[in-house]
């Protein structure tokens, strides 16, 4: 299916856009399945029979007619663009909407657009902030980028849809996607082509199937999740706190159970000791020194990724902060007051706890799982979608898959995704030069031009995608940080405070935008002023 | 019933109120309604036999001995001191915490503690900037204070109990409480007893039994109000942005109803208007045009307690802004996606619309009702709990009440209730001093002493409450407050932009900490600089 009308403007002005965007009728149907054909002349019947919005537009009825007049004509026919759907807003398609030239795209569904982008959520989350989100060291807002603020000024307008996608075809090349949340309008489901789709959808938590996670663990993956955690600690001290309350239950209320010793787990558990020595220990003196955080991990050694030095030095730096690490523990169950753990000596023990924090991995998410069931030769890894050296899903060319939802070689990190997306933006700038090669040579009459054209093509190579790594950063809590970092071929590894403020930087000049940056110093500088915020919302 | 123990710090280093109240065993049982007497032998076995919390304190044995028996000691009886319990940590009660001279009292039920204060929430929350919240001006943790911040280096430590209030006995003088937050201790529900009660417990939105209205509106009272509006007004947003949403729907979607003319619904139609010019016009340039606000009231005019001026004044401004005023209209019914309105001709309309938000008064709570209902003979008025000039509840005479929870010839405002609570620190300052020395008296042994004292206690005259109105401000959108100011005994008003900067001004000095202060102006200087966030949480 291929998308069906290439647009050129005369002018960028906003009025121009605003009116224009009201002068389209809803082109796409709710659950139809394909692009409906649709001649110029009714794109003008339908923009002439636009019923006047309730504060009616300041213009003219001539400049109105003469405005629609002068776009009917501008709009030509250019089937050498494609319309591109993106799923997801974080890393990877985020990544991949900054470097996108929008303007080598159009869609078969609204005129005037170019990518189009579905998201559950209406942002990006800069997600290695979450933990600090989660104690309060950061306002949930600072760590958020509407997709819009990126779409929003690209050369041609980019479709954003809150939607969460439903069901991908690969055969008809068409996604379904629904409106799930609180709000609807008449229509809440729709179905859109593509012709090229980056299925960038990310990664669910994986509970590994034990009983009660789900139930009674929080997560760390999504804003709520953060949110949900603060009110769940602070609850827990404030019951803590209510009078007649036994010793042991205090015990129990104070227990912190962190799951899983990759870097979420790791910085949370430092920012909950933050929490405590700067805080709680001002605000709840009779209840802060019961207070008790144990890191639960099923490995030998914490935070796997990083070298020998660094994870002896976190260990180091967590006995001095009396955080317990749990190695070679696995989790058997959670209970709602309780969690039960099994040791390396393979006994069993039930531990109380006020809560337990889920940090413990990835699976891939049903509609993942569905899309690959339907490549069933390309697709076996049970870990995510296989793809190709161009990031291209194996089975399905037109769909290229970044981020958590796929398996490769790469660890999951927001790194390895915000690479493949900006890689699949320089892929996206070649594909629309072969495929409006490709257009051309399809009308190309002489047969010297066609060759010419064919080696124009045969000249356009996409070189494989290549992960460069960085190396990798923690904040391991009291104003310590471990980094590693190759540098010049070679493994240079730090922690403490300097290797704090190299953290800091670091993470404030990966944000995508000033705004979001100086909302987070903004943040840094209010929780050393004033300490954080001991409110149960 | 009366309170217990005296108790006189030799020291308020935080290290030996910290160890100290570990020392305290949980001297309140559930459900327990009075106060058990205890030696002070029992309170140093108490004392000794407390386990080692988890990180074990790092004081040795011998100064934790010596420490003890030090307070041992130093803990005499002072039957005079009375158990005073405060409900509630709004306006009222948070500006009685601030003046009250803790070292006057002492609780029957935790050794080292003075008051007793019992909120469902832990922190004061200043309503007049919660219009601003929810459009995202403010962050919702600007505008918070915790009750620990205020009562935290009191002279002597205020116990602070996150729990709901849920029967007050006026006749055995108790307060039965229960923490009904998603998580709860062992213990989550008991009866405190008490000398002197203020009763500060606020209202609940007052829906005046129109169907719909709890089901399909927001509220604009608690910062969950606000946050749930935002989330709303985006998901409204967000639906009319879905591809393929009739015109029809669109208008619907982005009808925003506000019910009540009073300051909150002004300022939050003002706060709305603002959002759309000054940032969805840029961001959903598209939909912005469509975005309508309505504000309806009952009256024949909005803002009954400004002067006429202003309400001139602010129906103009909003007409400027496209926000239409519906004035003498009812609503009859609140539907999922529509209200039914009443107008001044008498003939009921169904308006579609995407959100209604109900800012429309207040009527008492369940608590209150049941406590009134116990004092049938002094309390018959339906709209709060009836006063003496003291603000004693009538019919019983150790309970002050403050605040919205009562029934006076003062409007709701904060301004009554902080007033009232100021007014209320006095009084507990003398009712002290009377207290003392009428304990005095009962062992006075030598008839003169106690004619001396008898004079002493003569002389101790409260004085009625009195308020005296500082003004009306409200914020009306586009940069324009008004103000209602009595200067010299006359009526000074003003409207517009200077009056904008002096209801910033005002706002900002009457917030209760610096603290406070510092984090809405940093908001302000953030909206100015990035505009409001568009991220549906």
């Amino acid at each position: 299916m291929q998308a069906a009308r290439h647009v050129r403007f005369m002018s960028t002005s906003r009025s121009l856009v605003c009116s224009h965007v009201h002068a389209q009728k809803h082109f796409l149907r709710a659950s139809t399945s394909r692009a409906q054909s649709r001649s110029v002349a009714s794109t003008a019947a339908a923009a002439s029979q636009t019923p006047p919005p309730p504060p009616p537009p300041s213009q003219g009825r001539w400049r109105y007619f003469l405005q629609t007049l002068g776009r009917v004509t501008l709009v030509t026919f250019d089937p050498s663009k494609k319309t591109l759907v993106i799923l997801g807003s974080g890393w990877g398609a985020t990544s991949l909407l900054k470097g996108l030239d929008t303007s080598d795209y159009n869609t078969a569904c609204h005129t005037f657009n170019s990518a189009i982008v579905v998201s559950p959520k209406n942002f990006f989350l800069f997600t290695p902030l979450l933990p600090s989100v989660a104690v309060g060291t950061l306002n949930a807002r600072s760590i958020l980028q509407p997709t819009r603020y990126l779409t929003r000024h690209k050369e041609r307008q980019v479709l954003v849809i809150e939607a969460e996608a439903k069901e991908v075809d690969p055969v008809k090349k068409t996604v379904t996607l629904s409106d799930d949340s609180e709000i609807q309008g008449q229509i809440s489901s729709t179905t859109i082509p593509y012709d090229y789709l980056v299925y960038a959808v990310g990664a669910e938590t994986q509970t590994f199937g034990i009983p009660g996670v789900r139930e009674h663990a929080c997560f760390m993956k999504e804003l709520h999740d953060a949110e949900k955690m603060q009110r769940r600690f602070l609850d827990c001290v404030e019951s803590a706190a209510f009078p007649g309350q036994s010793d042991e239950e205090k015990d129990r209320l104070l227990h912190m159970v962190v799951v899983g010793g990759g870097p979420t787990g790791i910085e949370l558990s430092g920012e909950l000791r933050d929490f405590l020595e700067e805080d709680l220990k001002s605000w709840y003196p009779e209840l802060a020194s019961r207070i008790r955080i144990t890191l639960v991990e099923a490995l030998p050694n914490v935070l796997p990724s990083f070298s020998k030095e660094l994870i002896a030095y976190t260990e180091r730096t967590f006995k001095e902060s009396d955080i317990e690490i749990l190695t070679k523990t696995m989790v058997r169950k959670v209970n709602e007051k309780s969690v039960v753990l099994k040791g390396p000596d393979g006994v069993e023990r039930e531990v109380p706890c006020g809560m337990v924090v889920w940090a413990a991995g990835n699976t891939s998410r049903q509609i993942t799982r569905d899309l690959m069931a339907k490549l069933p030769e390309g697709q076996t890894n049970k870990r995510g979608i296989t793809l190709d050296d161009h990031l291209r899903m194996k089975g399905a060319r037109d769909i290229f898959a970044i981020g958590d939802c796929t398996a490769s070689s790469y660890a999951p990190t927001a790194q390895v995704a915000s690479q493949q997306g900006s890689y699949l933006s320089r892929v996206f700038k070649l594909l629309a030069k072969k495929d409006k090669l490709e257009a051309d040579l399809s009308h190309a009459e002489i047969s010297e031009e066609a060759e010419k054209l064919k080696k124009q093509i045969d000249k356009i190579k996409l070189k494989p995608f290549h992960y460069s790594h960085q190396g990798s950063l923690a904040y391991i809590g009291s104003d310590k940080a471990i980094a590693d970092l190759p540098i010049f071929g070679r493994e240079w590894t730090s922690g403490g405070v300097a290797t704090f403020m190299f953290w800091r930087s670091a993470y404030l000049s990966t944000l995508f935008s000033l705004r979001n940056r100086s909302l987070v110093a903004g943040d840094w500088v209010r929780v050393k002023l004033w300490g954080r915020d001991v409110s149960r919302e």
